[in-house]
């Protein structure tokens, strides 16, 4: 078994960093090995930082032995206040919304260049979604990443074209000039729409909250089942994202 | 000036986490002297770590010279499955409860010998209360806190017991043998009041959610204007507690 080495660069906080970058959405849970490996430290090392994280309260044993975000880091990260503020404004807009739906609400923020989710509202009934609270979406495919992208500088246009737009699936916009058009559009009427570009089955409408300067302070979505019942939601999406922006400017 | 120095037996990896313990509730913004006091580091090398937890996103740094708490944090703290199932199964009946009712509406968990609070609704119709998610509640004045500690084992009462009871205001329950039969009353019932034992003008009832095995997962609390209207609305907030833990069983 070849054992793997730390890289001598990194320092003891980077490598403690990177013990907690190991997880997300994805992998919640993982085993000391799999922290080794995703982080790219000797499982030794991995083993001693789990230890200190753990007795900290920022990691948690499970009982078939993998390791899980703690408390404590739940704790830490719920003083964020750019989503601790944002949220206790949107949730109300938010729940009105859901209640008249019962379809999956999201309100995401751009977190480098894709959505971060920072609130989702959802239901058994709802069309089911694979994004959770801390995910993070594309921003080319989705209803909520079109009305960033399209509220924001040129720049973040130019650097995800540049990136790629990867197919999600065979309606996803993989042409930065469809894409600008596609912008153009959303500027114009205010809401963005993913027919089905992001997952076969979903369609999604949603509408930028700005800032009083006009830069955009997050995204508010919703995924349903069909072209027709997000058509008929757009209204709805763009009211709440009005009064939310109120709420917080 | 004094220079403080470090602890030499804090390990690198405890200096880091002790940064970010000096981070709380009451204290969501410090300047680089406040963390090196609350964290009894040297200025210098709390400088070295804030710069290395800036690097990777933890913390981030105000206009006006303050650390808070970065969206790298609150994405992987979002990763605690505790809280994030408990949150995602009890907000539907959260809602319900604030549009019945426009109060403060608190969902807690125990951690340690506090009741910490992981969701909050609330308007600005409601009594101000000073609970923030993430923030924590003593158990022994509270309405969430009393509903955890009836719920538990014994050994949590008598440790609480034991630390004392601090008076939060002239209401306060001091004695524990007056809070063990205000317990014993809150199990017949299923429902725990705090008449203005936290904060005066502040009134709450709460109810516990419980496991299949009887022991408590969480407590739903709302805190209202008066004794009046605790009351009324003890049968909801016990209603919507059950359905919270049938959410979750």
């Amino acid at each position: 078994m070849a054992g793997r080495t730390n890289n001598p660069g990194q320092t003891v906080s980077q490598r403690l960093l990177s013990v907690l970058d190991s997880f997300d959405v994805a992998h919640p849970a993982l085993t000391l090995t799999e922290v080794a490996r995703r982080s790219g430290l000797s499982v030794s090392t991995a083993r001693r930082l789990i230890g200190e994280l753990r007795a900290w309260g920022g990691l948690e044993r499970l009982e078939d032995g993998r390791y899980r975000i703690g408390i404590r880091l739940w704790t830490i990260g719920a003083l964020a206040p750019r989503q601790r503020d944002l949220r206790e404004a949107a949730l109300p807009y938010m729940h009105d919304l859901f209640q008249a739906t019962q379809e999956n609400i999201q309100l995401t923020v751009l977190d480098g260049t894709e959505a971060l989710c920072i609130e989702k509202i959802s239901s058994t009934r709802a069309v089911p979604t694979l994004t959770h609270v801390g995910g993070r979406l594309p921003l080319h495919a989705t209803g909520v990443g079109k009305a960033i992208l399209a509220f924001s500088g040129r720049d973040l246009l130019a650097t995800v074209a540049a990136a790629g737009l990867p197919r999600m699936t065979p309606n996803t916009i993989t042409q930065p000039g469809r894409l600008a058009a596609a912008l153009k559009e959303v500027r114009r009427t205010g809401a963005a729409y993913s027919y089905e570009e992001m997952t076969l089955g979903a369609v999604s409408v949603a509408a930028p909250v700005l800032r009083l300067d006009g830069r955009v302070r997050a995204a508010l979505g919703i995924v349903a089942h069909s072209r027709a019942a997000v058509d008929r939601l757009a209204p709805a999406v763009r009211t709440a994202a009005l009064g939310i922006a109120r709420a917080t400017n």
